[in-house]
């Protein structure tokens, strides 16, 4: 089993791919983060976050995707920046035939730290026990992402079950 | 010059095209609504969005377009989900080699009805008059892609006095 999460953006857009092992432990393929300049139109930096995310669906061919929802209490600029930008990575993965799957942010702190309002440096600690990782991964966005994909593999888990 | 206008969303989205011939005068080529039904996974949605518009791109090919901006005061959530729309749409136009242009509502209200805060019906007067069409062109998202379309045809004209 392996996942692909992703936690959006238009500047930085963070991916990590998780492979569930046959034993059940977990194991970071490959996590990074996407950077788009600034000062070019906004089409030109969709065009890379979509090229970006469908190279690195097709590259791992994942079983699944997991892909954090955006949650903005104030900001709606910010909120229909990030949201556009969430729109193509969504198109990538369809396009690749990826399965999505959807998680909120406080899911992800559920799943991964146990409870919902974890402070990141909980969460990235977490990850790299979980990972089995000597340090916390970086940068940040791709730590955020892993726990998005391990999220998901534990999502996975569930839903087998029923 | 050939521009297409075109009105973001999810569910509906309205697209025009309007065609500036020699002496001036505005004709109206074509103008509908891509529809994508309720009830199934946004991404779908997106992909169909995607492939709609690509697809109306590659057979007018228009010189360039001309696509509103998203302006949300309060709702946050609607926001997120028609600027996803918006990310593919933005997307397919430059997967196209169209230029895209943005403008803000209130700019294709003055554009066309001569203030910023026309209501819809003076607007879609205007645009059927500009156009010399018999009636009112609908559904009302394609009208409001028109009048975008005819704003851009305007702003070009500007741009070409520079």
């Amino acid at each position: 089993m392996l996942s692909l999460g992703i936690d959006p953006g238009t500047a930085t857009i963070g991916y990590g791919l998780v492979e569930e092992l046959q034993d059940g432990s977990l194991r970071a393929v490959a996590y990074d983060v996407i950077r788009t300049p600034a000062g070019i139109p906004m089409w030109e930096r969709l065009e890379q976050i979509y090229s970006a995310v469908s190279q690195i669906a097709n590259s791992y061919r994942p079983d699944r995707s997991g892909v954090e929802e955006l949650f903005f209490a104030k900001n709606v600029t910010t909120a229909i920046t990030v949201a556009q930008g969430r729109g193509v990575i969504l198109l990538a993965l369809q396009q690749s035939g990826i399965p999505i799957y959807e998680y909120k942010p406080n899911y992800v702190k559920q799943a991964i730290a146990g409870y919902g309002s974890a402070t990141k440096p909980q969460m990235q600690e977490m990850v790299r026990m979980l990972l089995g990782l000597e340090s916390i991964p970086r940068p940040d966005d791709a730590a955020d992402a892993l726990a998005i994909a391990i999220t998901d593999i534990h999502s996975s888990r569930f839903s087998g079950l029923t």
